[in-house]
């Protein structure tokens, strides 16, 4: 059987059974490893690989973005756990014949990214590649151990947040795909594909909100990483998709090209925002809070329950089929 | 410019310039990063990348060769420092074509490596590649502050050692390529090249002797490897090619195919043994000790001096001139 046939997260399941942990370290299967320290704090740790062909075109990137985007995919990670990014380590794999102009743009937007969150670059392994561009970042950060917030704990009833809209870096890859031509709207959307921006405040303000359960950073796509969260979890969820928060400039753009908004919500990925699930009753408060510290809002779009890995989808109180295919690495 | 005419070397000087450190932390130019803790010890970090095509050919590694070919290279990092390793993270780019079994073997590879050393595989990036694997290992260890061997702490008139036999991997990587008969002598060089072992007793051994000033591991060879532990000195050094070790198997089916021996010894690469410099007088008494501690010999085979940058051959009383290039990314 090929990887293609078997699936990534049936392969990553595989692995976290081999390498199974004993209690106290959470490895496999959340946003961060946690290593706790003798003291309150704790350790986290996260990898993140971009490869050439996958995760980008070497041609349609500015190189600058995609040192930026290495970066702040694995600082998204940092953000979800509620930890604060300190360190990092760079593997990068480079072909020869790559012009070193374009290597050390890279590094330039590497270095700016590292600066903005005031992580230091602390090493790394520069190899040569034969024909494709890697990049694998490692980010070691640290959070008070009763602050770290992981996966597993969503609770039934729980409503379901996120602090960002949903489907725009989607919509910047598809103005791409679709060579549609540039207006303000359709470079909000590039930028919002080229140039993430990670929650790592709103991760550590809403670290310290104990109604705050369960949390994760959306790379993926809500639809593939909510059923994680619900996995993890051993829960069931219902998401409102009128609450579905999409952007005006998504909207509009979407609307004339005539796009599947819904579709680009769910299955978009890179949105690198946070999803997070907040105790009964305490969200409308929250999202107060929330719009009061950072002036933009927490949009609440569902509801926790206790079905096992169920997840459906409402229109009010019609129920929505969504027979999209979640984005699989193989 | 490409980056070939650039060069690997040239291009981490770009790097540690962009991204030079505070007083405090040891970052890029080591085998490790240094990250101190608020007590009197440190954790080590370091990252390794093994690319298709680059450092592995995947129809000629057994594919649990290869994966705990990507620890070890790490392990062996860490050993340089004195470090004891703890817990890994993994990137991993596979092709969605990769066999399932294969992807299954390099895993169990890389478990029976972290078993082996007792390092815990915390987490990491399963993600797809369109063509070439690609692997990336981040290793965290710690070590007593003032054990930490760097590459920069050698003296004048130390003397130089290493660790093991020079030049075995590399000819084992000539028997593949010339496709020679296996013998014993054969299978001991091909087993080198596939499966090295990290000296990590010996460096957590050597990082209490205070007569042992500077360390490094060998993973590009003598030659290369020696030259920029001189650079980071600020030394140069005399190397004495009659005692180079070269182990009896290598000279055996180095006589026979015509290999030049000391070319393979100074640029052969992957001796993954470890390279030190030991206060002038001491090291008879270190030889001594090492040999009844490891039941395997340490070897003396130069000076250091104080001409930066400078490395000399010789036999006896007689300059060598060595015309080999060396192993470069680019």
């Amino acid at each position: 059987m090929k990887l293609k046939n078997w699936g990534e997260d049936p392969f990553i399941e595989h692995v976290k059974q081999l390498f199974s942990l004993k209690k106290g370290l959470v490895g496999i299967g959340d946003d961060c490893a946690v290593i706790p320290t003798k003291g309150t704090r704790a350790w986290l740790v996260t990898t993140d690989a971009l490869v050439e062909g996958i995760h980008f075109l070497k041609e349609e990137i500015p190189p600058q973005e995609l040192g930026y985007k290495t970066v702040a995919v694995s600082v998204s990670d940092m953000a979800a756990m509620g930890g604060q990014p300190l360190y990092a380590l760079l593997s990068i794999a480079l072909p020869s014949t790559t012009e070193c102009s374009f290597a050390k743009n890279i590094m330039k937007g590497i270095k700016h990214a590292c600066d903005h969150w005031g992580i230091l670059l602390l090493g790394g392994d520069t190899v040569g590649s034969k024909r494709d561009l890697f990049l694998s970042l490692t980010l070691i950060g640290s959070a008070q151990q009763h602050r770290i917030r992981y996966r597993h704990r969503a609770h039934s009833k729980d409503s379901i947040c996120v602090t960002g809209y949903l489907g725009d870096s989607g919509g910047g890859l598809k103005v791409l795909q679709d060579k549609i031509a540039l207006t303000n709207n359709t470079r909000y959307l590039l930028r919002s594909h080229f140039h993430p921006q990670p929650s790592v405040e709103q991760g550590l303000w809403l670290a310290t909100h104990p109604e705050v359960h369960a949390m994760m950073d959306l790379s993926d796509g809500l639809d593939c990483d909510l059923r994680r969260l619900l996995k993890q979890s051993h829960k069931g969820a219902h998401i409102q998709t009128n609450q579905l928060p999409i952007s005006p400039p998504l909207a509009c753009v979407g609307k004339k090209a005539g796009w599947d908004l819904l579709q680009l919500a769910l299955t978009g990925g890179e949105d690198y925002c946070l999803l997070l699930t907040v105790a009964p009753g305490a969200a409308k408060k929250l999202q107060s809070d929330f719009e009061t510290a950072f002036g933009c809002k927490l949009f609440c779009i569902g509801e926790i329950n206790s079905n096992p890995n169920k997840l459906l989808y409402y229109n009010g109180k019609k129920q929505i089929q969504t027979p999209y295919t979640n984005f699989s690495h193989f």
